[in-house]
């Protein structure tokens, strides 16, 4: 790319379709961890269970299934919601900011805040997957019986968050791979001594 | 930083430094993951128990705590191992290939594996840690009870590994962020306008 004397390379408008595909992955983004986020912070379900009978009176007991109660769903919760935030301010930052930059740092600000939020995503969704697997199957070894064959409706619900939530992941590491490409660009103008006449 | 007509910019001289950093860090985060790895595939505790007397016979039985019971240990060693893995390569890569390059693509593509090791770990550790948690604590929501009272050692090798790989995915974290900062460096010979007489 040969430039006129005194000329700046304009990095910007000749990356703008690829910042333009990088908007558009958040925007997927941001739905999937936000739609994984409250369909797991709303997932509860609650059932009646006959546990004994006296005579002819059935003894019941209503127990409930809430994401609350298993430490690695809370986690999920917080993971999805804390990277919904991150998307939703980086666009916010690309639509009404897009030059804004301090010595030079906005890209790699970028990529290393999305790079927190890919092991933000990672670490929630495989700690939720992992305790899904043992709700569906049990583990007969430690003697912890399957869960989801009484309370359906709370596996599929959070079966479903957990998908959404890979998607999530999935976006979000195509995304901190163009974020990191976006470093690179600059360098294919880098050799200056064509410059010189 | 002025440059005389037709000279490159020395980008490797001027990030040796930072270069030798990040290769203590990777080999810390090696032995960490390592050590995860190792640890955890280790992990074996055998108990026997006396469950029933018959007149004045004890009746035992013996009980194995294995990490292959669990499918989130399982993952944990995967995980641990291809991060050791990924860092051996880099560390062989840096000492007896540091100028190696295709295209100058070499900084981007070590930023990217970087960080697809930081999601690796992150998984591994959080799926590991959460699972861990409940063999310490149990759910009594979902009346899953408690091992570490029977299987202590397990628990605390267990517990060891996580910590490992916790302070792998530290190291990580630095390590990608510094990977994503290395790709900066060569914007600030950027302005070539300067360099026309």
């Amino acid at each position: 790319m040969a430039l006129q004397n005194g000329e700046k390379p304009k990095v910007g408008s000749s990356s703008s379709g690829l910042i333009r595909v990088v908007l558009l992955l958040r925007v997927v983004a941001f739905f999937a961890t936000a739609a994984a986020t409250i369909v797991m912070a709303l997932n509860k379900q609650t059932k009646t269970f006959v546990v004994a009978t006296i005579g002819s009176n059935p003894i019941s007991a209503t127990l409930t299934a809430k994401f609350q109660h298993t430490p690695a769903f809370v986690f999920f919760v917080v993971a999805n919601g804390m990277a919904s935030i991150h998307n939703l301010l980086m666009i916010i930052a690309d639509v009404f900011a897009p030059n804004f930059d301090y010595k030079g740092l906005r890209l790699a600000v970028i990529a290393i805040l999305d790079m927190m939020t890919v092991a933000l995503i990672s670490g929630g969704v495989n700690a939720a997957v992992f305790m899904a697997e043992l709700g569906k199957n049990g583990n007969s070894h430690a003697r912890w019986n399957k869960i989801c064959d009484k309370f359906g409706s709370f596996c599929d619900r959070g079966g479903g968050a957990i998908i959404a939530s890979f998607v999530g992941l999935l976006f979000m590491l195509l995304i901190t791979a163009l974020s990191i490409i976006k470093l690179l660009k600059p360098k294919s103008h880098h050799n200056c001594s064509s410059l010189v006449p």
